[in-house]
């Protein structure tokens, strides 16, 4: 059965020996970690989910391989229509947890390897399809967690992998033998890392032949020996720590990012999808690339929770029928729609790749990814504008509690007669974290860089439109003869 | 055969008996009339188009009623893929054309209509839908133009129809005898009005049962006796009286709009689809406004015009390469783009109504719309940027050929040696139209206020929002009990 | 002398009996608590500046009481001169702190009385302004921080004081008698109030009689018996309690806010400034917030730093000749000098009061501020932007010492061969800290909120528009006669 | 006498013998020319108002060469007041003209001459300043209009002057005698040029010893033999020769520019400010582009005008208590002011340079003009939605006269009850004049483009900011070790 439950996945995840450091200190077990279990809770949404009738049409999925039903985010897309509902899917969970669930990032790279394999073998003759359908095989039936691991980390930007001071600053093959391959290096920013089965590994840029020993993909249990978990910290991170929850802001779910070094790690052959294979490193970026820019239709379900959240503080602020909150809160869901209409425009205009895999317009996919740079940054302003100056000089959760100054914050907190004070609180905690905290790092940063940083987005931009064709039309209309 | 040639459709003009006023004058002869005629050929290109094979799937589709291949402006969407194909017509004639091709308005009244119609009925026992489909028919065999009529002048905007000074502020039913009724008002900034062959009045607001004699729509042919035409002037309208052609920018395309006088006109009973049914007005009016503001996605290909105008002049002027010259027009594809995506999303999540009809998602076409009244001004402002002052300070065509100052101009402002000075001017004279001129009309005010202004649409969000789904996703979050 | 160095000041806050409470426990020693302290190290730069001769002009003043030196902080203005050099001293500590620090909101209290309680002499022949005019000379002359005291909790928003449920939601006379009154509520949000010598009580709004009790204006010794000082919570305030420094992104300075309670406490008569006087109480609110809008010139400073930031990061990064980013460090300088213009704007075109106090000109100080509501939030936006992803992904301090992982991140976190990875860190963590952490309090979302929020300046600049000026210049120009 | 009266200026004018073309023909009497004449009437409204005591103050200076009192634009800045009257009066012109009064061009020529003839016989014992003084002196004593010329038509951009195909695309000597020097080259976009006295001609650019012979400065009367002008068209501009007036929006004044050619033309020695000092020619570029970029001070008194004419609008439309239109109201005004506070800043920061002249602060300059490229755009936005969609749909004056249409437009255009329809026609047409019609080129083209288009102002903020002080205070926040 290949639909694990929540609580499947949660002992799955015990199973796995990680070496995972944070804080200065290894880490035995993750999964309880207070820092990092709302992260795995909140990817452990993505499984409950899929269990709930009501979901089923988005959260699941036919196999192309076998026609079981899966979970979407082990699905390759068949259709415009699983690219659009990868796009619901993405709002929905975003709506339910508030923040990064982490999983969207192996399906991109599963599809894109789907459609870069494929095309390998059509020109070379050799067989990595196969072998990475057998792997697709596997985490389907075992409805695993993916890390897709793209990003190296660069070095000296101006210089390519061969030619950088340190060779490791891109990951890259070191030694080859019988059973597989050996690689060293690094990946950074890894979301969800340590809540993932497997990391799926990609090359970060198009490569020359000269850089061929970085054009590699691979695929590797997350606690293969030799791979090391450095975890990030965030803005917050500690409140985790504290003794209550309300400062926390959201009391449920969290995401994490980390460093995954490769120390001289085996790769056996059959877990190896590109090899050396520089002429077509470039082709599986730009195809993860859109599939990745996609994804950021989650940030749309995160914008309903603030847009969600700053209607709820205008009613117990009490401002809720000022004209001008009003129309602060029209612009914050005109803008999110605006998200939305992107991310399911690109899906909708989507078509099918060589080995039947669906891709996103690929324009489109980063016309959106561009806006997602953007309008978050302007939904948090105005959240924070109707959220008023207490979101950021409220006392801590403890002085609501303590007999010295309970009475006090009770008394002159008090807004709105019909809503607590507690339930204030709450609300203006879940925006500061949306807009300062561990959230905002998901909200905020993770939408400027996820998938690329804004910059990556124009050049795909340049690169996609048809200026042939709009220059034609503007000289046939002012009477350029060609 | 349903599809005319342009041929015939300017034919068909000519025999129509319009009452027709410009400049103080009656216009005997609107079809070749310099200022009206290039706004009749932006509409002879939709029957153009339609008949060429390239462009058939999204030019022409099958009657519902009876198969036959129709022109796509006379159709009622059958699907979303419908829905979709009619955004992409919008943009491939606004890329066709650069200015408006007035058509949308009758294929967006017909649709509205094919469900409100059916939906009174439903409810009241009528007979309103077999009626308009008894005239859809005729209009779909005969490939017609229809002008959709809803904008009445509205006088006192603080007070209902009935309670204004002048009762035919808003157009309203004066008798009702055994042919027909007699209708009496006004409807303003009708585009295209003189080059339709039918006008669809609708009424323009929601009505109380106060104002019952207000809540009427039918159709009636253009050169019905009582129907008068007075023309609107545009930005630059008399350069089409001019000797040459290049200070026109777009020399082949134009729009116009006018007030259509309703001067006690009777309209025969097969003619009327609503009468006296105020508790269907405003849904009229919400069904013809989501459709309409679909129907802006015509301005995506406008703006292909301007970018491709935009591509041009860098290169005539020599600074093309210029990074910030390309960062800007990345920005202009990167908006045109994104209005793209919202004419597209509100297309594809479309659903049917009763009547069988698909109508697109009415928030998404709102928010489509909003962003329609913002980035045409911004694209516009990005191309004057790019053109360079002399777009405002280009002497007349005349002083390109007259023998004292065209050695001078000639000289003086050739830049890119490759390129003719006369094609420099020709697109910096388009990019003046576009943003100056009697395009400007189009693309930006229109833009404006065309399908209702920008408020209109911000009442429509927070209407269409659903703020309790997003309240209660931060309640559960933050920890917020119902 | 009325000159204290840093240390003296230091000294003079250690000499303060406050009643402080944070974390739910009372806080014996503010001055070395690690949270608090480097909030009163910000207000100590404001004395330590004051000592250094290249900041004399700007950081010190000549009384206009007596003549003696002074440091501006404590001075009235006396000229468009002295308005211009406080936007400049804002500026400058704002770039030597990179926070809030904390001593303009006494000054504006000051300035705002001088004006205002002249004006009640003059109109009630009262003896306010002497009054006040001995309590400036005290202050003066032992060179104090005094927390001006405005924003009361505020209750039900839709309702006057005397109205509300709860009559203490703002701050009001209980009673009166031969020494003077005694006081009961609280305010909000007080900037520095546990590093000030003073508390100087203003009423939150324009009163009327109904509303007697609660136009009172007054100063107490930041120890009176009855005040109670709530600290409010930053983002990642908790960092400064962790072993290392480099976390804390700025390591020097920051910021704080509390609630100030006022638990029945008594004023005696020589330090009441305003007593039961409604009809003034709106001209008090005004004019301090008039000084105070101007005041946001610090941001302009704290700016300055952000930039300063962005472009260390750039070089580190080794993206600093890539033109996009040199575009959008121009950005970032554009509107943070956009701000500058503002607030010297408002300095210049100042006017003297009838007390011989000069005030900033009220519209464009409104102006000014409206601006600071939104240019910091696209400078953080682009910080993050220029920043890269590592911003919000970096392990901790500690796991760069622990000897398990230091190895790696220093190897995989190097850019730029030339610089140290802990520079790199170093400006990251900046970053981080004034878009997301202690300092983005301060810079974000005090600048919406901190004197007052935008929409109050969005309603004076309705009220100080000349419109009918406007309204006439556009009648003569188009014709129509009066 | 230096001050003449408008009257005396138009009787001045009608003696210049200037060869101008127009429409493919030469324009014997600009003076009474129907298109030229009203931007003939804005020039003489800087004579009108300096007659006008209670413009005196702005309107006049005192010469510093003699005391006498003569206009402020013939005047050399004295001290940062008058840097800032020069704002104010450019603000106040703007208002009462509604357009582009095109003297500001000369004075800032003659300042910068002031300083850089100055500077250059300090370093090279050269007598140019005393030739300048002395022409000074004739322009003030005389009252008269100079054209600051300085933009060449540039050819190919990518390439200096002395490698042009055609070296006339740079402005230069192509002879030295004894009584002076022959020129050769055009200067484009000359505003107000055929309304002007005198041409004061200057480099477009900083430029190497290979170009010595474009570094050429002098003046001269505009009816030099060999001076030819060619007038540039605007949007709109022949319904100046219709017969009613009010189609015209603005019915007073407008702006004019023209292609100067110079055909030969010899200027004597006396009249000779720079000969071959190509390295003063960036300098007198960069003073003449900081004084012309503040000289955009005038586009906020336009703005007044269109803030004016959207009050009287919204008033007109009966939609003035609509919540969102007092926001756009007030948005339109806030944009408008933070114009003005950049034109004021730059101002009262304003240095003096070595020859006593005080120049604005080029920084603050650069950055209140990027602004100008910018607010006036979104302000015509703004203004065109309060507007509504009846600006560009609106009937011709003659259809508003004619018998057959008058009744209809009368009844049908009537909005508020108590507003003549004719006067909302009036406000209308000036909106449409400033956001589509002449005036656009003025506040929205010319904004963009005038003293340097955006790109050239981006150049100089990144030139001036002092980077190394904003990172060192970064790095001492951070604790980074220099």
């Amino acid at each position: 059965m290949p639909l694990m439950t929540p609580e499947q996945y949660e002992e799955s995840l015990r199973a796995l020996k990680l070496e995972v450091y944070m804080f200065g200190k290894q880490v035995s077990n993750p999964v309880d970690d207070p820092i990092i279990r709302p992260s795995m809770k909140a990817v452990a949404k993505t499984y409950e989910l899929a269990q709930r009738p009501e979901y089923e049409e988005i959260m699941t999925a036919r196999s192309h391989l076998n026609g079981q039903q899966i979970n979407r985010f082990t699905h390759i897309h068949q259709s415009t229509a699983d690219l659009v509902k990868k796009s619901k899917m993405g709002r929905l969970l975003g709506q339910k947890t508030g923040c990064c669930f982490q999983r969207c990032v192996g399906m991109d790279a599963l599809n894109a390897l789907s459609i870069v394999t494929y095309n390998i073998d059509q020109e070379k003759n050799t067989t990595y399809h196969k072998r990475f359908c057998n792997y697709l095989k596997y985490v389907q039936e075992n409805d695993l967690v993916c890390d897709g691991a793209m990003t190296d980390p660069k070095g000296d930007r101006s210089v390519p992998p061969h030619l950088q001071t340190d060779p490791d600053a891109f990951l890259h093959v070191v030694e080859e033998n019988e059973k597989g391959i050996v690689v060293r290096g690094a990946k950074a920013h890894q979301t969800g890392a340590v809540n993932s089965h497997e990391i799926i590994v990609m090359p970060t840029i198009a490569l020359k032949p000269e850089d061929k020993d970085y054009a590699v993909s691979f695929a590797l249990p997350s606690d293969t020996p030799g791979i090391i978990y450095i975890m990030g910290r965030q803005s917050c991170d500690t409140r985790k720590l504290e003794s209550g929850t309300v400062d926390l802001g959201n009391i449920l779910y969290g995401g994490h990012e980390a460093l995954v070094v490769f120390d001289d790690v085996t790769v056996p052959w059959e877990r190896v999808f590109m090899f050396r294979e520089n002429d077509f490193a470039g082709q599986l970026v730009e195809f993860f690339a859109a599939y990745h820019r996609q994804s950021y239709a989650c940030k749309v379900g995160v914008g309903d929770v603030l847009i969600g959240a700053s209607h709820l503080i205008s009613e117990y602020n009490g401002t809720a029928s000022a004209s001008h909150i009003k129309d602060k809160l029209i612009e914050m869901t005109h803008l999110n729609e605006t998200l939305y209409c992107g991310c399911i425009a690109c899906a909708t205009e989507g078509k099918p790749e060589p080995s039947g895999t669906y891709c996103v317009e690929t324009l489109l996919a980063n016309v959106h990814k561009q806006n997602v740079t953007r309008f978050p940054y302007e939904i948090a302003r105005l959240a924070q504008d109707i959220a008023g100056g207490l979101m950021v000089t409220l006392p801590s959760e403890e002085d609501f509690k303590a007999p010295a100054t309970q009475k006090w914050l009770e008394k002159y907190f008090q807004a709105n007669a019909k809503v607590p004070t507690q339930d204030r609180v709450r609300v203006l905690r879940l925006i500061e974290n949306l807009t300062l905290g561990t959230a905002a790092v998901g909200y905020l940063t993770e939408s400027m860089h996820g998938a690329g940083s804004p910059q990556a987005q124009r050049v795909m931009i340049a690169r996609r439109t048809n200026t042939d064709e709009k220059k034609n039309a503007a000289k046939k209309l002012c009477g350029i003869e060609k």
